[in-house]
Formats: C-alpha cells, sequence, structure tokens
C-alpha cells in the first residue's frame, strides 16, 4: 500500500524562484516524494534554504519547517536523490538537464529547452502518456539510465486540457486564443508594478510561438522514429494582467463537426482519463465547467482541485467558429511546479521512477 | 472665421455620471460650444454642479470653474440650448431622447437606444458621414427639425477605426477580438474593488452582441430606405480589466485579399480623411501606429491625440487568419464624451446644426 | 474528549454577506460547532444558501458543501440552535440581537452596537476573559437565559494585542496610529474600484473614534458596576488601501517606563495566555514577531495562525515616543468572524454556553 | 520682458531616469530654460534620447519632440550650458555634483549627498530662500563661480510646506507621521509588481531618517557659519503603496500654543510668500485645502497647481497632540524634478545665474 511505501528522495533545481518556490510548497507533504537536496546559483549556495530566500518567499505562508534548514547546493551531479525536479533558467537548463540525466537521474523539467525533441516527452498525463515510450530512445542518445521528461509552457495548458477531449470527440481545426497572464509567470522581481497598477502590458517576449507550437506535440501522436504534430492550428495573443496567480484564456475554437452546445461541454465534464490510478495531485476531474455568468474568474477559481483542475466557463457560439469559452489555471501551479510533479508521480506509477 | 463666430449652446442630459463629466471636461474650453444647460435625475436637480458631483468627479483635476456654479436642472425640454448632449442611462434615454428630438433640439447622443434604428445615424465621422442623410428621412418621422445622432458603444470604436481602411484596401470578411476593458467603461460606483484586485472579470453584460452588430452599421452603406450591413463577421469576447481608462483589443482579421504586412500598416497609418475640414476635437491622424514591441499599453497610449487617436501596434502574422494586432482606445473620450462632440462638429460643419 | 463530544449546532445570522462568509468558512470543519441554521434578510430568505450567494462569494474556493443546501431563513427567533454568530449589519443588529437574547439565545456578535453597554463584554480571549463576569447582569437586565458578547472592530485589534502585555510589563500611556485598512473591511460591493485603482482613500466612515474608544473598554477592569476603561489615549487616522484582505497598523507608543527594544520584543513574543486552554482557533502564540526589514505585509503575513494571529515587526526607537512598530492582522478572521468564534470557545470553555 | 528674454540654456544629468524624465517633461516648454544637454551613464550615451529611453519613458504622453533627438551624453563637464538639473543616482552624485561645480557650472540637485552640508542649501522656495546666502561660503570652498543647491526628499515635502506656517503661526514642538508613498518614488524598474498587488510594503530603505532630519535644516536659521536646526522633534513611519505617483502623509502635530481648528486651517490657506515674484512653476497658492470628508487622495489631488501644490485635508483634532491632518503632494514633480526647477527660478530670480 501506498501508506507504507518508502518515500522516494528528490532533489529541486533552482529551488530559490519563484516555480523551485512552488515545487517546495507542493512537496513538502507529498506521500509518495520527499525533499532530500535543494540546489540553486552559486549565489544561494552554502546558505540554508530559509536564509537563502529571505525577503523572497513569495509562496502564500512561511517556508514549510522541513526545508528550512536545508543547505543549499550548488547544481552539480552528486546530489542524494534518484529524481530532480528542475525549475532553473532557460539560459542554464539546457546543458545542465542534460548533464543529469546522463548522469543517471530522472529529470522532470518545467524548462522550455528540450520540450521540442525528438525523444523528450513534452508530458501531460491526462493527454499523452503514451510519449513515455520516447524515453527508451532517449535513454539510447544519453547512453544511462537517466532521462529528461518535461512539462509545457504555463499558458497553453488551459486550452490544451480542453482540445484534448474536444479533438477525440468531434475533431479540432482551428483555435484562436487571447491570455491574459498573471505576474508570477514572468519571476520575481519580473514585471515593474510601474508597468501593471493602471495598465497592463500586451506582449510577453517569446510565448507566443510556445503556446501555438507546443500544443501541437502533446495533442499529437508516437511512432518509432519520434513524435508527430496534431494537425491543428493555433494562433495565439498573449497580455499580462495585474493578476497575482492564474492565466485567463479567451478562446475561439473550429472544430470538424460542430455539436450541440450540451454535448460541447459535457465532452468536457466528462474527461478523466487519470481517475482510478491513485496518483495524488491528479485533479478529479480535470476540467470543471462554470455555469455562473461571470466565472471562470483567476481569483476564485485558480485553487480549484488544489490548483491542478482547468476551470471553464461562458461557452457559446461564435459566429465565426464554432464556440468560445474562458479558461482559468494556476500558472505556477498546473502550469509549472504541479505539472512537473504530476508526470513524476505518471512515471513513477509506470515503473519508470 | 471660426475664431469670432458666436459659441453654439449646448446642454448636456445625464450631467452627472462618468460620462456627463467626460462631456464637461472636454467642453469647457471648447471653440465652437459653450455649456449652458446641465441637467440630470431628480436627486441632482437644484443644486449647483459642484455640489451635484461632491466627491464622485472623476476626471482628473477640478471640476472646470465655467460650470461649477450652474444649477443642474431635470431633464425637461425646456432648456436653453440648440444641441444636446445625451449621458443618459439606457434605462431612460429611450423615450427621453426622442422627446428632446420632437420638441426641436439636435440631440447628439452616447446610450445605446436609438443607435440601430432605421433612420438615426450611427457615426464614426472618419467613416460613414455620409449616413448623416438619414436624417431627413428622421425629421419627417419625429415631425419636426430635431433629431438623433448617436455614437457607437466604447469598445468596438477602436476596432472599427482600424477596420475601415483595411475594409476600403483589401476588403475584410472575419474578426475575432477579445477586449480587455477599463473600469470607467462600467460608470461609478461601477466595478467593485474586489473583483478586480488581484482578479479580473472576463464578462461584461450586454456587451459582446454591440461589439460584434454596431460596426457592421457603421461600415455598411446608405440608401433610401435605412442602411444596409457591411457583410462582415465579428465574434467578440469582453473582460474587465483593472485598468482606470483606456481599452484594449487583440484583434485577428482576415482579408479578402492579404497585403504585405509593410501595406497593411500604411493603409492604417495613411488613414486621415477628416484632415483639412478643421474639425476642432478630430485627431490628426486618427491612427497611430506604434512599433516598439509591447505597445500600445492603455497607461501610456490612451491620450493619444488628446483621447481621440486610437493607437495600434504588434502587427504581425496570423497563423489562421492574414494578421493580427493590438489597438487601445480612451473609452470616455474616443468611446464617449469625445465621440459625441466630434459628431456634432461634423454636423456643424455639415450646417445640420 | 472533545473528539467525542457533540457538536453544539450554531446560527449564523446576516450570513449572505462577507463576514456571514467567513463564518461559515471558518465553521464548516469546527470541532466544537456544527452550522444548524443560515438567516439572512428577506431577499435571501427561502432560497438556498448556494443559490443566495450565488456571484457574491468573495471567500477562496467554493461554499462549503455542507451549506450549500441549507435553505436560508429570515432572522426571526425560532431557530434550532443554542448559539448564534451575528454578522449582521449595524442598521439592523441593535434591536435584533437583543431580541435574540431575549428569546434566550448566547449571541455571538461582530456588530458595533452593543459594543460599548455596560453589561455587554467587548471581549478578547487573550485580554479580558474576566469581562465574561458581566453576563450575569445583563441577563438579570434581559429576564433570561440568553446574552449577548461581542468582539471588537476589526481594525483596533491588531494594536489591541500588542498594547496588552506592554501594558502589563511597562505601562502605556498614548498610541498615536495610521492604520492601512483593506477593502474586504468594507463588504460588498464596497469600495469602488475607481477609487483605489492608483489611489487610496484617507478616510474611514466613523472608524476612528472605534478605535479610539473600544481598546479602553477591552484594556481596562470591571467591577460589580460595569467597565472601568484603562487609563490611555489613542489617536487613531484611519485610511483604505488596495489591500484585499489584512489590516496593516503603523503604531507610536509611549510608556510609563521605558524597557529595551529587547524586553520590549520579547514581553510581545512571550505573551500566551491562552496557552494549555485548548480553544480550537486560538493562535499559538497569538503574537509573532518578524525580524525582516520589510515585514510584517498583509500578503504574506495576513494568515499567520491561521489567521488568527497577529505579525509584528519594524519594532523600532520613535525619537518622540518610545517605540514604534508594524502590525498585521487579518480583518475578517482576526478582526470579524474569527474573533467571534474564538469568543464562543472561551465561552463554552467556561461553561456559558 | 520676460517674453523676450533670452533663454539660458541647461542641462540634465541622469535624463534618462524617472527623475530626468520629469525634468524633460517640465523643461519642454519652459519661459526661461531651455534644453541644450543631456547627460546620462555610459549605456545611453552617444543614443539620441528617444533611442534611450525606448521601453523605459514613464511620464505620460510621449518624449517631447524638442528632446526626441538630441544626442545623450556623458557626465563630463565639457556640457554647453550654465546650469545643470541633477536627477543622478546617490551611488555616483556625490563627487560628479562637485565636479560640476567646480568646473563653474551652477547644480541644482535632486540627490541626498550635499543636502546636509554647512555650505549648501537645502532649499524650499517658499520657505527659506534665505539659506541661499550660503552659496558665497560654497564658492570659496569650491574655489569659482560654481555651487550647488539641493531640493529636499520627495516624501517630507508635502509636510514641511505645512509646518512652516505653523511654526511661524503658533509654534511646532512634535510631529509624528506615517507615509503612504507612491510607486514612482522607487524609480523604474523599481518595486516588484509582485509587492504590491493584493500587498503593501511597509519599509523603504533610508527613508525615515531623511524625514526625520532634513525638515529641521529647511525650516531652520542661517547664520555665518552654517545652518541652525529648527527645535522640531519629528518621527516618521514610511510605507509604500501601489499608487504610481502622489504621496499621502498621515500627519499628527503637537504646537506651542494651539489656535482654533478656524485657524490653524485659515493660517495654511493663507500662505504665499512666492506670489508676485513671477516665478514660472510657483503654485499659487502652494497650500490647497480641501474640506471633503474623503479629500486629499493622490489620485485626484497630486496635479494640483501643476504637481506643485500641497493638498490638505481631514484637519480634525488630535486627543494626544493638537491636530491631525492629511496631506498630499507630487513626489515626481513637487517632491522631485519640479522642486529643483522652482529653486532654480527662484536662483534666476535673485541673479545667482
Amino acid at each position: 500500500m501506498v501508506m507504507f511505501m518508502k518515500k522516494i528522495k528528490v532533489g529541486i533545481l533552482g529551488a530559490t524562484g519563484m516555480v523551485g518556490q512552488r515545487f517546495i510548497d507542493l512537496l513538502a507533504d507529498h506521500p509518495w516524494f520527499e525533499i532530500s537536496e535543494l540546489a540553486a546559483s552559486e549565489r544561494s549556495a552554502g546558505k540554508t534554504y530559509s536564509e537563502a530566500v529571505k525577503g523572497r518567499w513569495k509562496v502564500s505562508g512561511d517556508v514549510p519547517e522541513i526545508v528550512q534548514d536545508i543547505k543549499v547546493k550548488e547544481c552539480t551531479t552528486d546530489l542524494d536523490c534518484k529524481l530532480v525536479f528542475s525549475a532553473m533558467d532557460a539560459e542554464i537548463a539546457g546543458p545542465l538537464e542534460e548533464e543529469y540525466a546522463k548522469a543517471g537521474y530522472v529529470v522532470a523539467s518545467n524548462a522550455k529547452n528540450h520540450r521540442m525533441l525528438d525523444d523528450v516527452p513534452l508530458l501531460m498525463p491526462e493527454i499523452n502518456g503514451d510519449h513515455l515510450e520516447a524515453v527508451e530512445r532517449q535513454k539510447q542518445r544519453l547512453g544511462g539510465e537517466g532521462f529528461i521528461v518535461t512539462n509545457p509552457n504555463c499558458t497553453l495548458m488551459g486550452m490544451t486540457m480542453t482540445l484534448k477531449p474536444l479533438m477525440d470527440s468531434f475533431g479540432v481545426k482551428d483555435v484562436i486564443l487571447t491570455s491574459l497572464q498573471a505576474l508570477s509567470g514572468a519571476g520575481y522581481p519580473g514585471v515593474p508594478s510601474m508597468d501593471v497598477i493602471d495598465n497592463l502590458v500586451p506582449y510577453i517576449g517569446g510565448e507566443e510561438p510556445k503556446v501555438e507550437s507546443e500544443p501541437l506535440k502533446i495533442l499529437g501522436g508516437i511512432n518509432s522514429n519520434g513524435f508527430e504534430n496534431a494537425p491543428i492550428n493555433i494562433s495565439a495573443s498573449c497580455t499580462r494582467v495585474p493578476v497575482r496567480d492564474g492565466h485567463t484564456l479567451s478562446i475561439n475554437v473550429k472544430l470538424d463537426n460542430k455539436p450541440s452546445i450540451e454535448d460541447f461541454s459535457k465532452c468536457m465534464a466528462d474527461f478523466n482519463p487519470l481517475k482510478g490510478l491513485g496518483l495524488p495531485s491528479a485533479p478529479n476531474p480535470p476540467i470543471i465547467i462554470r455555469t455562473e455568468d461571470d466565472r471562470p474568474q483567476p481569483g476564485p477559481d485558480r485553487m480549484a482541485g488544489n490548483g491542478m483542475a482547468v476551470s471553464v466557463g461562458r461557452i457559446r457560439d461564435c459566429n465565426i467558429f464554432d464556440y468560445k469559452y474562458i479558461t482559468v489555471a494556476h500558472n505556477t501551479i498546473r502550469g509549472a511546479a504541479g505539472a512537473s510533479i504530476l508526470n513524476a508521480e505518471l512515471m513513477k506509477s509506470k515503473g519508470l521512477i
């Protein structure tokens, strides 16, 4: 039984940043994993975790006791753990994560660097667990038992979750979306307050290409040579708004076959492929349909399913495409740290860790 | 010469609300019009304007001296003026505006009630000055010399201004947009602060139908029986964000013939049909193209052209439609009071007042 | 043992407002109390609680399942419970609470109406549990077994908690404070967003007199005739700032005997008079000393001690009085609903319920 | 006559930062001064001003045309101007400003470095124009015709302006204040948005000592050896709140002789020592008394007197000191760039430039 199994030691790379903090918050009481190592940049190395994040801990509440006195190490490959969660900046994550994998670690990464590689799964457990097959090819390339699995960009997650059941039931052709993204997505210090008090910024560098390409891999197939993109067109406009956490998406979707609005909604509400697998972080169900006129909103809805569910509402006819709707999902939980942890849980349940 | 012409006396109906205040702010120094009458609800009637808006004046600066001591009247048809600007709530504007028109006043209205009637111009001077021809038919219906001319909803204005030159040059088929709308659009007290501090509301009651239908009339033609809608499809998603003034639109547009991105941009930059007419409130040019990565933004750009211009930026390819771009326009100036005043200026220059 | 004791049935009066919602949130899993009745205004009566607060539930998360289907009643005295928590507006709380008390209910009230009466305890369990003696006199006046106990205004709580240990150790003469108060204190819809986006309001109607007078009763004594004010002078300036929850106070205090800064701080840190009483909502300790330069802050500190503790920091010399410091406390938990519940817990532990 | 006088060429040091931008905004149309030189750090040197501030121009509106194409220089002493306004960071302003003064320039500085020196005026023209006498001693020390004159910290200005008439009429003993300071005071990028969305920071590094000491010099006298502090005690608590511009102060003041509240208010309302001097930036009057319950507020009141006046309101009895009141003043106009310009105007009118 799960209750008595020995916990798996895990490390967190980039443990002091905004996403690193979320990993700690979510792993502090995790039933399967226990934090044994925290690694970060040279600047933090040698300090206790409490000292390292003093004045920079941005998750609500205090630093969990269980990690307060852990000495932060540099990101070297002599960590006492089997699995590392990577919250490293994209500037350094590329070579470092590969180093860890070559040294035999399983790397569950939130960084963008390896997401689009031919033998690296870009995993959303509700959607493409079969992409884990690519791990075998990756191991061969890297020459050992370690490998990298990635989770997608924080923004597209709330959309991609809803496209999967729609694609399976009705076929998806075109998706036009505008995002209203939260501040925590830019890290800390991140967005200057002068840019978002009585203002917003309709631009996020490098974001739109990710939102337009990553879902095609996630929703696509896998064969012996690599991944096949789903035949969907996505066009994204990304904006930054004065909200702390929770990305809101305004989505227009064109389907192959237009269902009734009831069937459109039901198909998302019924979607729950992880049901019964016992993954501790899996939201049940992953999509929550709101029927109020003015929901979902990031404030009241971002913590739905402990921050792991996608809230969907305002489903209505589109007079150009078929339907339009709004989604809200927590960008640093479901869109980052929580996504990596759920990925690790799926790997564990499949015997990959 | 304009400098020596006798100013035209104007009244403001609904003078104490958010849009009424903007009318006063914009008309306080107007070269053609002088405020002679202020009318509002029973609650304000009998007070001086200063008293009536005490604690509720939300335009920056103080109440202009020129109106401070004007006694606010009820909205009855014995006002000493020829032209009335209507900032009345839609709940009461319908019959009241018609009453004024029947009593011989020219009514420049910001209310939605008469916008879609067959003999009422829904006027944007840069686009459809020829729609003023409908006034003759309207006068016949109303039986006198008075008539009503309306300006469009605050949200669609920033989009419609850009669609006109695009339509004329390349043809416009489909437009999908998401709005990020400012708080002042909801009046005062309007949106509760608890709804927009660390939150946003992806819903504005009744807004999307207006944004989808009014532009078709504005961009369409006129014949002896009425107006003809432009053959364009528009699909809108409207959201409310924590910005005081300035509506931001994220727009995707499909054209009949896709031009180069340079021609697409140039066609909007060159648009300036009011040039040389000498209308005091006409922005010159009405569309300002921003080339920075992250502009336009409501904070720095809403006052472009004294709040009467539309700022356009982030013009880029759309991989489903042809192009996408962002617009910002001031919702209570260009989108409301300023629009009505420009309408009145056009009417004056055409001899209708 | 507590675990197996039968829970006490409680009702909530004014259950649909901001404070009423907090009562529900805090009582949903309470080990001693179970919600049996919800009462509110005529407008809500007859609806299920879910319907009654649709679009108005402002506590994070959804309406607790346990109350979703409870039918809301009007505030009449035939409720099936022994204890009622009152979150009613001051406009109606006066006579209604007395009616409940006369009908035999114990009323734990958050309203201001009876706070300053001579036989009504204004209770902060850490400070003046002995004030409950007044209940006997009150019962005689009301002629039965019911009575009213009140908790203080949300703003003064964070100050008064710190003054008690200071008064006992060093004597307190004068206190000058400025509050920076959260929006939830004004209820919903409450403060218009146009007043607090790029703005603040340095005025809260009726607040300063309460902050200056109620602490004198709380910190004072009790004798057979009534209460004696503590001989302290308080001068308050109250402002409203764009923060959702958590009142911040900037306090300057003059003592009878100035201690070292270490003793000043230690005296607050050591204060914990409820320790060992087993009251479920009692924070342990009630005062948390922060040593960072820039803490406490409402965002990270309002939920300290589950929203029931006061965070204190920036303790430093004052060159006019003796010391100055900053406090943060949650205004709708410790400052309202949580305070009432802790009062009820103390009453229960003393056999008064 | 002023109209025909040749304008004085001025340079701006630190021209690209937040305060530098304000200097440009305020000097673009100045009747006495014309911008001839812009200097900044190495990073900006060589670019046109437009390029140098691209994406960083935070004053409303666009960069004034008159400076767009000026080539930014490094801060060397070969600038073609007589007067330089310094908006340099305190880290470098110390030696650099002295270098300019030694090279013969008049330096009007907003930096803190030389404010407290014995021969450098800390000037507020309404209060201590006589402090300019110290310039002679300073010239002797520096060995030429150049000299430095400073303006005070942005926060204390709103308080010090009110203390002068109170001191002259009634004597001022003690002042306790809490500031609620705007974001622009921290420059750009300045305060991270994650710190002030649904939060505030009750701490500003190094601010309180300045607020407590600089006013004593400003309000004090001058003799042949240096300055004499006014015998006033000030105790300040400084906080940062989510407002773009405009510092709000909550002030408690103890006087030598307590006047009636009418006389207290009138004494500030009547204060206007610069009246008739014809200084272009002098507010007339410098103190504006607001009588509404809830004013002044930073949003509506910061631009009073073109951002150069102090708005005062909520004057009421203090039950510990004599009176308490609220002030609002624009921190980057009256509190920084505008203050320096008014200082230069006074120097010009006194023949020092």
